[in-house]
């Protein structure tokens, strides 16, 4: 049997034993999927060794296998992994480091194990605080796969599968500068989206409901990479607090530095949320999120239940956290997501010129979003295409996915060390995959 | 200042840090907190050094720091850390060994990062199987902290700050054969606990109703580590089957051989349930937890609706889920939790002769209960005497806790790697406490 042969079968093989032995409702990547056994830094590595470049994973942020992260983790694993019933200093130093890179009035942490407890936590105190259930979420939004959380996630609710939306979830548009109804990243375009959120508390007002929360992601991830006009969450956030609300920023994909010009998403909004919640980058892969608040909402939350979770905070989990934190401070990362990500998107620019099939190129920092289109007057949305370039690029060593609602959104949020010349490696492969289209 | 004062300065100020950093809802263990850095095997040693006898932590289930388990996650850690849309065989392992330790009908595995979040999953793959919302639980049942569980805990919804049982909700009697209202261990108090399940599915189906799940844990951990009457799981099972629901076992608390007559606590019973969560134990504190179900409702599950869990079935918590299996195969863990316990059982009823404060000792293997009444006619609760134990062992080295509605039963469970010397041990410290009470 030849090589190509050999991994063929063995493909079919593990292709096989997943379908026996995991729930089908779980996809895999690419058309002709990859059997990864090793990362290191911005690269993933088959098993016959070949190398690819990863342009997709913001959840192991500053590298595969980042060495000072590992070697944080390997550390604690051997010294203590327990609960937090028990005081350790651990969980209270990364507290301190993570509240140090917020607004002053989020300063109370809980600590979790995954981007959908923390949201699923952030919906409870929300709704505790105000003591009302009704939420405001944004269209082809995703929060998390708890029942809560897909009654909040248009995304889930109304795809396939879904059951529609709870009478307590109200959704409003996505504002999409580029495909949405009110065009540009204006002021008037920010504020014409704000107010559909104002509508729709006015509405819930109206029918005798109060408001609990407004979630909403700072860059929409599922909605297809959308950067949000100026001004977007400063209306929605007032609208939302005149209405007696709170607004909750799910950081889970876009935090830590990733969006370049600042270390959280909402920063470029100008806004200070109630309650945000981090996740996926948080450990650099090492199960853990947290959510964090205002003294005032936990203190409400308060009420008598107690809140444990067994794993959340526990000193391996808190020794990889602080660990991600340094990395990213000792390296720059967040400078060099925002240099390397601008020059980046500059030059996707350059390639939109040449060809057609590029409708936008958006993103902050290393959160990017290309839009494939048929037609940039009618912006008939390119999936098939999008697909068939993210699988020219599998072959050429490059790793991509799509994603928003007609999945023609090539998505790029690669680990914070990706370099320029990765960057030129992508559009320069980008370039001729669409010339060959 | 003196080394006593020190720590008591020191104690100080990480609570108040705590109290600064953290959500109020997380209380600390004993009056006199303690300050956890190291843990080996079946100890626990504070910061100055002393050591404590960890007797009720069944999360670090191989022993706290095992060498292999550390070994496979310090291993792993290095080398590849990502999601389970690429191919790899260690989860595919993974699922093989599990579903191994599992009924033949139990073959489908869904990887998670928590109790709570398998508990979450259960109920939604049995409420989209049947196409049915309402779920059957015991009194004083806890579940996990999503919104949907708390919805389902007894313990939790009926508790402090708690809002009540939705309508979906159906609480039985928990089947207690020491404070029940039916006595003994004896087929006919199992019957007769049983036949509320199937009264309270008649009452669901007489309101026009249909029933999803009966949910519950194997041995009840909250309520008080209650074993079960013969035939009790049995009867429920065929009551909820009879009304077309579907049987959730929570294996959270008491799986993976700690019962000792059995890997699962629902073996006890002798009973195969369609979904088991498992938690806890599973990846000796790695944060990680798994679902696992029939072909038939997986399939049911798979109805459009993509489950991804990000950090779930990753290679570093299936290569330490594997070092779990491995150890407890390896080291005879559930031969030892059966023959540790029993003899440890013996020894605690011997103390139950001479110390009348102790009512009832029960348990499985190394899952055990202790529980102290005022009055052995009347049964009323010491639970001021039980958390007065728990205190004096504590100072004497020995890490308890309570439980049950009325605080008055001392939870045992243990790592595994607990020995007859640290049986022995317990047994005279609770008898000179209890005397001297």
């Amino acid at each position: 049997m030849s090589a190509a042969a050999r991994t063929e079968a063995r493909t079919a093989n593990l292709l096989a034993a997943r379908r026996d032995r995991l729930g089908p409702s779980l996809s895999v990547s690419y058309h002709d999927p990859l059997e990864i056994v090793r990362g290191e830094g911005q690269y993933l590595f088959d098993r016959a060794g070949a190398r690819y470049l990863d342009c997709v994973n913001n959840v192991c942020h500053v590298g595969h296998c980042e060495p000072r992260v590992v070697a944080a983790g390997q550390r604690q694993l051997a010294v203590l992994n327990t609960n937090t019933r028990y005081l350790h200093e651990s969980i209270l130093e990364y507290a301190r480091r993570l509240t140090a890179t917020l607004p002053p009035e989020l300063s109370v942490c809980y600590f979790v194990n995954s981007g959908s407890e923390a949201n699923e936590l952030a919906l409870r105190l929300a709704r505790t605080h105000r003591g009302a259930r009704d939420v405001v979420v944004l269209e082809h939004g995703y929060h998390g796969n708890t029942q809560a959380l897909i009654d909040v996630s248009h995304y889930k609710f109304a795809g396939r599968g879904g059951q529609g939306a709870p009478e307590t979830t109200h959704v409003v548009p996505l504002p999409d500068p580029y495909r949405g109804s009110h065009k540009g990243y204006e002021t008037p375009s920010g504020a014409a989206y704000a107010r559909h959120v104002e509508a729709a508390w006015e509405r819930v007002i109206a029918s005798g409901r109060r408001p609990a929360a407004f979630l909403a992601e700072s860059i929409s991830g599922c909605g297809g990479q959308v950067v949000f006009p100026a001004g977007y969450l400063a209306g929605a956030y007032a609208a939302t607090r005149a209405g007696g609300g709170v607004c909750i920023a799910d950081e889970v994909q876009v935090g830590f530095g990733r969006v370049g010009r600042a270390f959280w998403g909402f920063e470029l909004q100008g806004v200070v949320p109630d309650i945000v919640t981090l996740g996926k980058p948080i450990g650099n892969g090492h199960p853990m999120a947290a959510v964090v608040t205002t003294p005032d909402i936990a203190a409400s939350f308060a009420n008598g239940m107690e809140y444990f979770n067994t794993f959340g905070g526990n000193p391996v989990s808190c020794a990889i956290g602080l660990a991600v934190l340094d990395v990213i401070q000792e390296d720059g990362l967040q400078q060099r997501a925002l240099e390397v990500g601008e020059r980046f998107m500059r030059d996707l620019r350059d390639v939109s010129a040449r060809r057609p099939l590029v409708g936008d190129v958006r993103g902050d920092g290393l959160f990017i979003g290309i839009e494939l289109v048929r037609d940039r007057a009618t912006l008939e949305p390119a999936a098939a295409e999008a697909d068939a370039v993210v699988e020219a690029m599998r072959h050429r060593g490059i790793l991509l996915s799509t994603d928003g609602p007609h999945h023609n959104v090539i998505k790029i949020k690669p680990p914070l060390v990706f370099t320029r010349e990765n960057a030129d490696e992508v559009v320069a492969a980008l370039d001729e995959v669409l010339a060959a289209l």
